[in-house]
């Protein structure tokens, strides 16, 4: 669920193979940038190499219906590294310290230009489109459900569970805007070894 | 420095005591809700009841400098509902909390339209609009002072403090996110309760 969404849907068109993808990544990459709102439907074409044609042939629904695909793209993206962060450390809360770096890195990598794409697509206008805001409510809601199940997995109460991965999904998001606007991993570092303390807290067995 | 903020520079122009702040208070509500690029000059005039010619007289520098500006109003009201927060309880952890209760007060009564100011404007142009990423680094920046502050004066070692006071502000910046998706409080009730364990870690000694 997490991972292989990129094989389908890509021949069902006049475009040729690939060419949706494109057009969706591209989506994702500027509104991550520009936001909803800064980011034009000729604009993806062209950083899709994509006719205009093309763009609403594959989204009827123009923007919106781009958009809301855009934040599952990064939805599925973040879910990906954040399954490989938990499924790697022996210790959930060391997964979750390690997904902080690891979201740290890709910022720095990217001059902190690349932040949430789903926060960055979504803010700004959840009043105004129900579906982005929907679809953004999804992609935290299984973010957090990949944080719960592997925390269930190590011995955790089933509500501790649940709402530690409240508390962590929403504090890297958090500290992923802090980090954005202070160009500054600090803030990222700092609330991957807290939410490592947090958790370690309702442990339901000292692991050594 | 938090507060008191309203009374200056209303009276420097041609277009009356009070534009300037309704120029700056319209600017902030529409982003907030619209983001940076969802919101046009004419349109903040028209909220603001303002003519063109005095939004360009108090801000020269257009939209971007209105931005600032809002972001600098959102700053302010929000460091002072933190500090009242704050200063209201015995203890910080709860004073933490209870901000925590306040944010998902305010954001119901606004039926889940009004997030963060500063996020909202911020993001999508922290990349492009250096004086806008700067605005909002400043509000967080302010904000984990006023936080860390208090820590200190309840005895938490100066590094503990500062640290925890980064975690307190990106957990509530990302709950808030979280709890305006999905308009539920759940988000922001958890980060409180989590924040204040969280805090009660760190503590210099047991307060009974």
């Amino acid at each position: 669920m997490t991972t292989n969404a990129r094989h389908e849907s890509d021949d069902e068109g006049d475009a040729g193979p690939g060419t949706r993808e494109r057009i969706v990544v591209a989506t994702s990459r500027l509104m991550q940038r520009q936001g909803y709102s800064g980011t034009g439907v000729k604009q993806i074409a062209a950083e899709a190499a994509a006719t205009l044609g093309s763009v609403y042939h594959f989204f009827p629904g123009g923007k919106k219906e781009l958009a809301v695909a855009a934040i599952r793209h990064g939805e599925r993206e973040f879910a990906e590294e954040l399954a490989r962060c938990l499924a790697a450390a022996e210790d959930p809360a060391d997964g979750i310290a390690a997904c902080a770096r690891s979201l740290a890195g890709g910022m720095r990598e990217s001059d902190w230009a690349d932040g949430c794409p789903v926060a960055s697509t979504a803010l700004g206008v959840t009043g105004s489109v129900p579906d982005i805001r929907r679809a953004a409510d999804e992609a935290f809601t299984h973010w957090r459900s990949l944080v719960a199940e592997r925390l269930r997995e190590h011995g955790f109460a089933g509500d501790d569970a649940r709402e530690l991965a409240y508390t962590v999904i929403s504090t890297l998001e958090g500290a992923e805007m802090a980090a954005q606007v202070a160009r500054d991993e600090a803030p990222l570092r700092i609330a991957g070894a807290h939410l490592a303390r947090l958790v370690g807290l309702y442990a339901a067995a000292p692991r050594s």
